[in-house]
């Protein structure tokens, strides 16, 4: 009766809507940009081959942003985020860029998004980007636990690991089998029904 | 260009809603719970009085929510948040409780919100609380900052004060003249049309 509140952390691509770039690379026919951090682990070096690729086909930061706006979350994704807001406090912790996410967290009703900060020329072309904190989704979870919330946390990938496991709580969505076979303790979850019987078991 | 995200943490009462407490005496006409921290300043012991007053007139928590669920935000603060939302992150800071909060926030649109639990025994009876953290509202603004966002805060009283200082920008909004005296040095702002501009300026 007396726990702390909880927060659900989730990842957003891959658990809430499709990969971006993988989206970007399908509507814009570009197949280098189907490479993600499996391919590249790198994540300096896949941005370099990304902005490179972009360039080369003469794709703005607004062109990228169009097809972004033609996605949508993933299904259930909107009855799943409004059904844990109405009941905890939900946040997205993603290692994508605010000037990507907008129009998918405008259908997500707007929940609170930490994320990073990607930049365009005079010319409209992606010229860089800034991640605003190493290990940010980890360090998130760490802060709210310090801010006496408990933490129930999910995500699809390699980057949602460190934030699961230093959550109170938490699953594997729908992640890779090289995922599941490198991190065999996490627990797996494929659909929403069984990550709300999870958070209401736990909370 | 290159600066960092932003987060607009706000008070809820007072600056989005009315006060909860005086809504709640007006409406059942129990004078006694119009107290706030500015006749009571040791909170627990307001508590303690709120409580006993509760308990005298027969009031559950559920009478109390649902003299809640009949207030509305005030004029202009759903669009405010909306604005807010689309544009930065959002968070409302409170020393409310959840289990107060919860029609408000429905009537915001869920925006992420930062505060309390009051409990109530199995008569449905209001018999405690729990503070989630001691100066909730500096320690969020810390947490936001130590994850290297910028931040803006806004609340009108005494319990607002130390999260504005410690932001990285901020105002008092339609604050009592007894805080403006107190705290010469803070901006005020008494529209959300000012708050907004502040907060273009600033970004």
């Amino acid at each position: 009766m007396n726990k702390n509140p909880l927060i659900v952390a989730m990842d957003l691509e891959g658990v809430l809507v499709p990969e971006v770039w993988i989206s970007v690379a399908e509507k814009t026919g570009i197949e280098g940009l189907r490479l993600t951090t499996r391919d590249i682990s790198d994540y300096s070096v896949l941005m370099a081959h990304r902005m490179k690729l972009l360039k080369e086909h003469n794709l703005k930061l607004k062109d990228v942003q169009d097809v972004i706006a033609t996605m949508d979350p993933m299904p259930g994704a909107v009855e799943f985020v409004a059904w844990l807001r109405e009941r905890y406090q939900a946040v997205i912790l993603s290692d994508t860029f605010y000037e990507f996410a907008s129009p998918l967290m405008r259908k997500l009703n707007w929940p609170m998004l930490f994320c990073n900060s990607i930049f365009q020329d005079e010319q409209g072309m992606v010229s860089g980007y800034k991640m605003r904190i190493d290990n940010g989704k980890r360090h998130a979870v760490l802060a709210f636990k310090q801010l006496n919330f408990r933490v129930f946390a999910m995500g699809d990938s390699y980057n949602d690991t460190a934030m699961i496991l230093e959550a109170d709580c938490g699953a594997l969505f729908r992640p890779s089998e090289k995922v599941v076979k490198d991190f065999p303790n996490l627990p797996v979850m494929n659909e929403y029904s069984q990550v709300k019987e999870a958070i209401l078991a736990f909370a």
